[in-house]
């Protein structure tokens, strides 16, 4: 049997990220020990029991010298203090990387806690799976055709970024590089922003005394323009907190948005409306998700 | 055999809604002849063919004198000049009902338009069907389970109400009552608005430079929620305008409801942001569509 690329890789928070990164370079024969670290007892020993761990870390120094690769998936919140533990123990070819939907938090997280081994973190953002959480829903294809984007650092040596480009294709993920500042500005645009926006427009009828009618007569459109607004309240508000600066940005152009067509409504321009809905149809029309 | 409930219906504009609603009532037994009447012969042709219809309508008087049911579902903006085309053939016992999306504009140009024969006229609201269009698109069982508004004028007598809603029942429509400023004013929030934002999201990104590297991060999110920027920019330029001072009014309560969040945002006031995600998440999980 040919040795795994990765003898030993280290997950921080084994949840739907954590745990489908484990099982999907399990599943490419691409690892050897897998050590979960984690918050849940409860979280840890189901991930035992569902083979995504080897076993349960205790002692951070002896995990951490000789690992290749340190996933961080925790909640984006926690990832300052968690770097700042690992910082000291990190061996010298131990590569990180995160599984976090914001990245310019996340680079000056690493910048201040991760010291001397800054090179060694190679930032990610993998685009899976936001509907289901925890461990029991990690599955070794979550990331298969699915778009993992990386926002190397200048300290990273190509080498490093091409060992943690591998370990996320190996999972099935198709890579691409932008910098932390392109990323957070795309993912204000076209997520971030339409999750604000769905959100709102729930809220907006929600405060309504007729509510339940209004609710009642909602279809498809409303269905699917909305299924965002069932996502994890906590959750989105760290996103938007995190990426605050990209998202006002795009929420100041959106409302410049709406005040053109509230101009138009009230003014009857029907061929303003049309032009405005007609280059919309088109671009959406020739559009399709990966 | 027993004969139907309606011995004749003419169907002006032989598409989705007219093909379907025919298509429908012969299945449920509960019509004799089907006359069809429309701008496109080729239309008219083939829905002769997918046996929508047993005849092409070429003599209005004598079609319309002894029908028990006449669909008007061709564009809201056809309707006006239709019905005062129709209103002197109408018989004493014929009955009208339409498929337009919104009511107001309808039940004026009916005023205007029908004349004596104004008690005839039953607005319908069919809530099915906006993807496709076409007679070959019509199906028997488009209606099946989705609801229909009618909305009564204070003119109609009981009966006439209770036919018309038989009719839709039979097409397996699940039929409600609502006045027509109630129906724009519910239409408008749960419908017309969210176009108007998932239309104005794809414009905002569509003027951009950058707008394919922005799509192509784009992900099911984003899909879902501008799902409906795809529909058809005429038709929904027509209810805009139709439908143009509810719209307005929940226009204006939207972008109301984004300064809200703007100021949260700016201030990055995270507790703010959670309050609005979580009545959102709330109000959204506990909804199911019909």
């Amino acid at each position: 049997m040919t040795r795994p690329l990765f003898n030993k890789i280290v997950i921080f928070g084994v949840g739907l990220i954590g745990g489908s990164f484990a099982l999907a370079l399990r599943k490419a024969h691409a690892v050897g020990d897998v050590v979960g670290f984690g918050r849940s007892e409860t979280t840890l020993q189901q991930a035992m029991q569902l083979g995504i761990l080897d076993r349960i870390g205790s002692d951070l120094a002896a995990e951490l010298g000789n690992a290749d690769i340190v996933l961080l998936a925790t909640p984006v919140g926690q990832m300052a203090e968690l770097m700042a533990r690992i910082a000291p123990h990190l061996g010298a070819h131990t590569l990180v990387t995160d599984g976090g939907s914001t990245k310019g938090d996340v680079v000056a997280a690493a910048r201040a806690n991760l010291g001397g081994r800054i090179a060694q973190f190679i930032p990610a953002h993998p685009i899976a799976g936001a509907e289901k959480s925890g461990a029991a829903a990690a599955q070794a294809d979550l990331y298969a055709g699915k778009k993992v984007v990386l926002t190397p650092l200048p300290e990273n040596s190509q080498e490093a970024v091409a060992r943690v480009r591998r370990a996320w294709e190996l999972c099935g993920a198709v890579v691409s590089e932008l910098t932390p500042e392109q990323h957070d500005a795309v993912f204000a645009a076209v997520s971030h922003l339409p999750h604000l926006l769905s959100f709102a427009l729930v809220h907006d009828l929600a405060q309504r005394d007729n509510r339940d009618l209004l609710l009642s007569f909602a279809a498809s459109g409303f269905r699917d323009f909305t299924r965002i607004a069932a996502s994890s309240p906590e959750m989105w508000r760290d996103i938007c907190m995190a990426n605050r600066d990209a998202l006002l940005d795009e929420l100041g152009r959106y409302m410049q948005e709406l005040e053109t067509l509230h101009e138009a409504l009230a003014e009857a321009d029907a061929a303003k409306l049309e032009e405005i809905f007609d280059l919309a149809r088109s671009v959406r029309s020739n559009w399709t998700p990966q």
